[in-house]
């Protein structure tokens, strides 16, 4: 391939710029082309595709070489993405990554997932768009297998494009080898037991977000919760229209007037 | 209906407390059971399914009355859904309305809204869930005719029930005299031309979100913007499963491992 045919990867996440599985990332998928990363300048995590609309957006350029460029954002993840397709690249990228997350993205947390929410942006804005996670919260998480996958999806996503409205969600478990990748479904399910009451410095109570994932198809074989479970990488296809198709007929009669 | 078997509603919203979008609704559905509302402190608009992840969320009783309870909260309209449900009702609602958004949430909208980010937690918490909202943004829109739209609805999801993991986008078109009730699809399309740069008072470049909504189905009847073009108001079924089915076994082949 020609030098200035390289690819354009725009890269972000939620976790925020100096977040290890980013970094670990941008290091893992540079050869595959000219890199460009926009992140947010601290930790934007459950963000889901939150927009800047009351408050202006700041850019920063924090390191420029060869083929890397980098820049923090004060906004969200999705600000990140819109600055960057708008605004900094000279053409629309060729792939859009996020993450790695530090911490799974798999079934209901596709909904509020700051990770998420800029690759269903990219793919909004008609850029083959890629979510990674890895089921590991911690800021120390080993990403090696989580980089092995993400750049294993990414090339074939650079050779062979994604369809039109649908970017990928790709979650890998927390193993030292994990035994493959399974398409999967996203998993059915709610997040309960959500608040821990506690009381602030003057004797107010608050309320910590926390909680426990309750999964409603335990024994469905074909989804995400599963495949992780198996040990394998989980790779759904997310679609941005969220229309219920199947129940539009039924409704009509119901609601139209 | 006996007394105590009156519906248990939760309202709440996006655009703050104080919105006159949410107080009129209140009192446009008053009268079908006990409302409780669980509103933002101040606007949250494009804040999509964002939760409060690091910090802790407030709670303030507003005020008290036969039927009525009004909490603010410091935190997001997904933060206010949740600590409805797990913290403040004494048993899962019967219905939860968010609105009436100043603006529309049609098209790709449902993915930034707010509005409709409490909507899809709630119905991800397994309540019959609805967001409304108005094709006006003005804080002074006349929602007359969206409230009328928003309890016909409400009337309908009360006495059916909606099937699991879809709730109701209902967009209502700001005219003196809306012309009926559409069902219909989310319309494709993005946001263009986002940014607006500017400088702050040091000088420092900044970026204000704007943009105009490019549609990408301008010919298709069936979706929501060309409802609301033709006057009507338009109900899209929404579901929480963000999975693109049709695409899995393509998927099987290229991506397994």
């Amino acid at each position: 391939m020609l030098k200035n045919n390289k690819p354009l990867i725009l890269i972000t996440n939620d976790d925020g710029i100096q977040a290890k599985g980013m970094n670990e990332l941008i290091r893992g998928v540079r050869s595959l082309g000219k890199i460009v990363v926009i992140a947010p300048e601290g930790p934007r995590s459950g963000m889901s595709s939150a927009i800047s609309s009351v408050n202006p957006v700041r850019l920063t350029l924090l390191h420029k070489e060869k083929d890397l460029k980098v820049y923090s954002c004060s906004g969200t993840p999705v600000d990140c993405v819109k600055l960057g397709i708008n605004e900094v690249l000279e053409r629309k990228p060729d792939l859009l990554l996020s993450g790695i997350n530090h911490g799974s993205n798999a079934a209901v947390c596709v909904i509020y997932s700051g990770t998420m929410g800029a690759a269903l942006e990219g793919c909004i804005l008609g850029v083959p768009s890629i979510g990674v996670s890895l089921t590991d919260r911690s800021s120390r998480a080993d990403f090696t297998q989580a980089v092995w996958y993400g750049k294993y999806v990414a090339e074939k996503v650079l050779q062979q494009g994604l369809p039109k409205g649908v970017c990928l969600n790709l979650n890998v478990p927390n193993l030292p080898e994990v035994k493959g990748l399974k398409v999967a479904t996203q998993t059915m399910g709610y997040w309960t037991k959500e608040f821990k009451k506690s009381r602030d410095a003057s004797g107010y109570p608050i309320y910590w977000l926390t909680g426990e994932f309750a999964n409603e198809e335990p024994d469905n074989e074909q989804n995400d919760e599963w495949a992780l479970a198996q040990g394998y990488a989980a790779l759904v296809p997310v679609q941005v229209d969220m229309t219920a198709n199947r129940w539009l007929n039924r409704m009509k009669k119901t609601y139209e007037l």
